[in-house]
């Protein structure tokens, strides 16, 4: 693996593609003040699959919810839109409403490598709350493109998420655990957002992080444009649904964890705009957490004070998860790269002159505009 | 109450919108064979609130699932994208996967009369089947036409739209519980569609049924198109959500109860097409039904078959619950009359040229279609 | 209806039972400080059934998490242990973690009149927080010996049990909504705990009221002791599981909602004590709520403060919302007294003697101890 | 690991303690027929904790609904009573309500090895039913005897122990998965229990596996019998709950899946008459199963017909539930042995002779019965 130069990669606002709402600084899930993400990035040999030796097109993504420093718990809340996935570590954010441990996510079979490597970090790093852990890793499935039977995830690639975490504009597309995933029929993989409200609805922020890998290509509708039915994928390599998605959301605002739990299922409704039905094949596993409470709040007294923002303010919230969700799963789209992975197989990266022309027939293109994403660590020697 | 005679109104196809999906004959609920639907109109009075006295503007609809002769148990599966309402009968149908009741929805204050009131018509139609009742009665709040507070929803009206109930086209609109209910700022109601899967599908018909009563006018999307961004309501009612949906599933595909639940889920993707963030005023209580099991079993032994539709075999029908209520939304609008209601409340039917021509602009429009949607039995005296 | 002077009936302690934890004052629901519980009993009539006309032996209970005065919303949390039963108001409390009405508890099937007539208690008080209200009512059947089928709960009922709620002893028995009702084979109905926790835990209170009419004489458990298997009833009324039980749980420990679900739960592990298994014919739902939060709140601005008490703190709570649970169901048995109802259906009050004797052969009878329990407005003409 | 002869060993019953029900042939959860238990027991070097070397004091045990040939997926059943714990695959078998893997319990931190050691199992014996695996790994947390934060469960571990898996008389007390684990103060570990039906209650069997690691000493209930309080532990280890509970059941019986959700509640109760209130630090997570339908469906076709067993018919299984978890809790910690771990840290296995006297005191205690238990693969060098 090694740290690259950041790459200006155009983002779905950039061709032009508008959304509902205003994104924050970086457009990211790390605008939620604290939030960082890491991704380690694992692509090895070429051509004929030999379990074990690859090809190889995979990898691993961390977010941190309060940076490397801060392993206080925070409050979250889960949902399960379609449970053909794994999200480890749910039991108890049920139970408790907390976040003890970074979000990790990666693919199928390397779910217990990373969850296993995750505790270890905790153990080295004195980061436990309690004498056991029970750390959170969430998964979709690569097998199209990677070797996932090979097992190619290792202890060190998931400390490596975590070490190369950091706030700031976040990368997109083939990095990460979304280094061989599909979404629609094109190369997906990570996408994030984010929405800043107005002062007057609280002025928080919430940011969300997609891992791409659901949807069937002629469902996919971008801002409202059933861009699947006019612009085919070279090839569309899957006539059920085989995919999942893993969607993350952050913010500020002072949720409870029945409030979270709200917002995570909010992110169904997102994922809804860009035209997926979650079909049985696909891991729809969602999480919501706020950074808002708990800080610093081990070895705290037996009642603490958390900060609730009334019911009656939280549409604004709603929408801003919606529309992250939406715009992120567009910025996986708009960042995956074509990459060929085992056999020979092909994704193509979604055209963006293609995906443009779509858009001005319907109306919805605006003018481009520039922003940045920062590219990923990458492993050596592919 | 008066039969009126069969009025044509044209729906959401009839002007040239399109959706995914082939609807069934009658593209409503009912074309699930046995299903039947009933409503119950009351609209009297005019001018100031005077609580008791009106102007009442409200009513009852009946959905039987296996029409009035038949109250054998069907298997079911409940979903709440937004508690903020009531469906009775709930805990039951997630304890035992069973329905054994028709389906009400009428507004928030009425819940329990008309609840009641279908324990005694199932006690005098010895349509029990356990000594106790646990009848489904949904709500959504009409108190911005109607007198809800007033009460005047009375037993009888419930037994009359049982009564009523029958297959065939279903009354759209300002009927029923829709009577007095809003969309996204314009006049809702009652809303139907359907999908008819093809043979390789396995032929199933889903229908959906909608009493619309939630969404702010800038969120209104129809089918893709930002309608209510460009298509401002003569009077946006309000400021916040205030509504509520209520979305009834039925199938004929052999599905059991968890698998019901998963359609009932999906129905929420559908609403989330049409521009709703589910706000947190809004009681977004979902339920889905299959009529393909169960038939007639009272009395039978101990072990009961049942058949059950492979899961991998569900996206057709994950679809057609996806679109059909998207549909049914738009067909609740399309339908929807301007009403004055208390206080001189006024709210417009969607303007159908107006809405045309945004669809046109967004090369969304297709040539319009002739089709009939049934009228309702109405109180008369309005 | 009257107001009869207090009885003093022995409870489960003054017998000699022995139970884990210590009680409250009253060791009663109304522990907790501002609850208070009103009963109504309507018994009248004698001999054969005519439905609509009776024998009547039903009635409604009302607990009012801080009184009559003050109607702001509390946190609460909810579970259903055997969904065969009806609680309304739930998906909003599941939603929102917020209870905002009383809790009302009555037979199955007038759970609606019980419903509407609280809205309008709510209308009248203007008690209500938004334009609707969702309130919950709950239920078991008590069609042995009441003629539930005659409807004979009217809104004029509910609206005395509210009014003659007050806190102190708390009446047991055949009172309230557990006039009619049967438990494990003699007559159950209303029963009461409560526990105070120690200093160094709080010193917290948590306080349990039931409607029990669950269970079959052959489980019956009292303090370990199978007193079923020794005390057979006059008349096992029931070869399988007819009944229900309602239980509330409220304490004035500063509990979120996601953490008064966790309490909820353990209602099921005080009436396992008990001996039953949740039966299918059960409705078995259970609510609990905490008076630590929110009071005042109304009008309050967008973020309010939540005390929570550290998860690692609630174990004392869990066990006493066990205890108590185990222990208000044997209250309930205790005091409830040989009723005839309808048909001249006899269910006997479980014989204090005989309980006592074989307690004592089980090395489980510690020196009775006196308490009081107050009786219930009753109406009159029985 | 070596397979050592089996020894027989006392259970609860030959002790002459009494519990409610028939157990079937082997009192053992392979009491349904093609359920097979491997166990592989680590014990391995003594004295002072250096973490990765040891003392270690863990297993593996491995559950195969259908033995080691058949990999057909059945129905399930999924409920967490507190989620301070982990299993993993519970998302797909709530979404789909199917089992498709051996269900495997270990200690906390071992929970990923094994997972991904199960998916390569699966790859090798092409067991798989999709092109991904998600298989079900629960776990409770052994540190207070093994030196859990040094990893020393390994994949092959893992293959043995699925290897090892026959019907038969089940190891119970200090093996597999349960090494390590303590009981209520005690040494606990693997118990289990079964319960056959009376013909006319439809035959069936169901049977339960606990791995008992929870509880506090002075809550222990033996039959009802407050044992806790009158027979302390040479060491009580705790003064908080720091332990878990994984209930396994299985069943012959037709259930749908959310039939055995209804039965996996049911153990929560059965746990409640062992005194459990479970504690916050408690992962208290249920599965059930059943083995009557869906075998072989591999490739069928689209449509399979399931066999229901009518709801009202479920009475005698939830006894079952609950009956058969209280005993196998008890058979866990009759069978625990007197454990030295890490640090010296000793937890003494309950003394019969005086587990026995408090029974005859209350009594409670029977004849003797003579029984066997057979013992498990242990690894060598302990």
């Amino acid at each position: 693996m090694k740290s690259e130069p950041t790459r200006r990669k155009p983002r779905a606002r950039d061709l032009g593609i508008s959304f509902e709402g205003h994104p924050g600084r970086n457009n990211a899930i790390t605008d939620v003040a604290g939030v960082a993400v890491g991704h380690v990035t694992i692509v090895r040999g070429h051509g004929k699959l030999v379990v074990g030796r690859g090809p190889v097109r995979t990898g691993v993504t961390a977010i941190l919810p309060r940076g490397s420093r801060d392993s206080s718990p925070l409050f979250a809340g889960y949902f399960s839109l379609n449970g053909n996935g794994e999200m480890t570590g749910t039991a108890w954010i049920e139970e408790s409403g907390l976040l003890s441990s970074p979000i990790m996510i990666t693919n199928t079979h390397s779910v217990g490598v990373v969850r296993d490597a995750v505790i270890q970090w905790q153990i080295e790093g004195k980061r436990r709350l309690q004498p056991w852990s029970l750390p959170v890793v969430a998964e979709t499935w690569d097998g199209y493109l990677n070797d996932t039977d090979g097992f190619h995830v290792k202890p060190h690639h998931t400390w490596q998420a975590l070490k190369s975490a950091r706030g700031g504009a976040v990368g997109e597309g083939n990095v990460g655990g979304g280094t061989g995933m599909i979404g629609y029929g094109w190369k997906g993989g990570i996408g994030t957002a984010s929405r800043k409200l107005a002062r007057n609805e609280g002025g928080y922020t919430l940011g969300v992080l997609v891992q791409l890998n659901c949807g069937r290509a002629p469902e996919l509708m971008v801002a409202g444009v059933a861009v699947g039915k006019h612009l085919r994928p070279a090839l569309d390599a899957r006539d059920r649904e085989l995919g999942s998605i893993i969607i993350v959301a952050a913010t500020d605002a002072p949720l409870l964890p029945h409030q979270l739990k709200r917002v995570a299922r909010r992110l169904s409704m997102g994922l809804a705009r860009t035209g997926s039905v979650s079909g049985n094949g696909s891991g729809d596993l969602f999480l919501a957490f706020s950074t808002a409470n708990l800080a610093r709040s081990r070895g705290s007294g037996a009642v603490t004070r958390a900060a609730m923002l009334d019911n009656w303010r939280m549409d604004p919230l709603f929408a801003a998860a919606v529309h992250a969700t939406e715009e992120a799963i567009v910025n996986a789209l708009v960042a995956g790269e074509t990459m060929v992975g085992i056999d020979g197989h092909r994704i193509p990266g979604i055209d963006h002159d293609d995906l443009r022309e779509v858009m001005r027939q319907h109306q919805r293109l605006g003018r481009p505009r520039l922003t940045a994403a920062a590219g990923s660590a990458a492993e050596p020697g592919r």
